[in-house]
């Protein structure tokens, strides 16, 4: 039965693991270390669910950001240029429901832990879901940029975008 | 600060709106009709959020749904010849935080409605966030199908997955 759903609504989750990550304190938009571990952490009583993940190429990470700071509804990107952009179509963890996706590639499976690709969450982040990436649902061809296209400096943003090393 | 994450933690989410589908009683596996009206409705005080979003061609709609059946860790998907697979290298909506990604096309924007392409949701599901596709990010040219690879009649279960009407 559909239920009266209204902004007052409450929804529980809960953890399924949590994520390893070398970063302590900060979102990682600078250099990010491929040699570090990055690794879901499951618990050890959803670990039956990973049957098969390791077929896939990539998968999406599904998190809780615990430690954004509230929602801001407008906000302006870093390196950007100062354009203000609505919250939903950016990418920022300040926002209603701080939940952050990622895909990222699969490495191995060992046990309960999942070695995945570099993502940017902070070590120790609850994990909520893992789900598989599969070509013909997820991968756009034809994806756009959004707003990004027209930055001036489109380029050195979308390295930051991919947490791809640069010095400049 | 990092808190304490272990499997009895809980996290509140709330509602930011609700999706509308002419999917009244089942998921839709079957045909979709895109003359239908799909649209997300925004609680009119996150509105402001959604500036800029008409600029990108793809966003992933993120859902609660809420008419999930409790997880199962091991799922057979439907027209997959039988096989058993973990519940994380699955869609289904059976998960311990029943989650669901879609990616869709914005269509256009009106006030708090958000027109998108088809998707498989069931009317009044609650919305949580939305996110922009950006390609450069979360288009990955060389995804693979996991184990959809070595199903018989994987071209089936393909149009099944995307949802493509078909009469077979």
């Amino acid at each position: 039965m559909e239920k009266n759903i209204d902004n007052s609504s409450l929804i529980e989750i809960k953890p399924i693991g949590i994520i390893k990550t070398p970063y302590k304190r900060k979102a990682p938009y600078q250099p990010v270390q491929e040699e570090e571990e990055f690794y879901l952490e499951i618990f050890p009583e959803y670990m039956d669910g990973l049957k098969e993940l390791e077929t896939f190429r990539y998968i999406y990470v599904i998190f809780y950001m615990d430690r954004a700071k509230g929602p801001k509804l407008i906000v302006e990107p870093p390196w950007a240029g100062g354009i203000k952009v609505g919250l939903f179509a950016s990418r920022s963890p300040n926002r209603p429901n701080p939940i952050g996706i990622s895909v990222v590639k699969v490495k191995k499976i060992a046990k309960n832990r999942v070695y995945i690709s570099s993502m940017d969450a902070l070590d120790g982040t609850p994990l909520i879901d893992i789900k598989p990436y599969i070509k013909h649902l997820d991968s756009k061809d034809d994806a756009n940029l959004g707003w990004v296209e027209n930055i001036e400096d489109k380029e050195h943003l979308i390295l930051h975008l991919k947490g791809i090393p640069h010095d400049y």
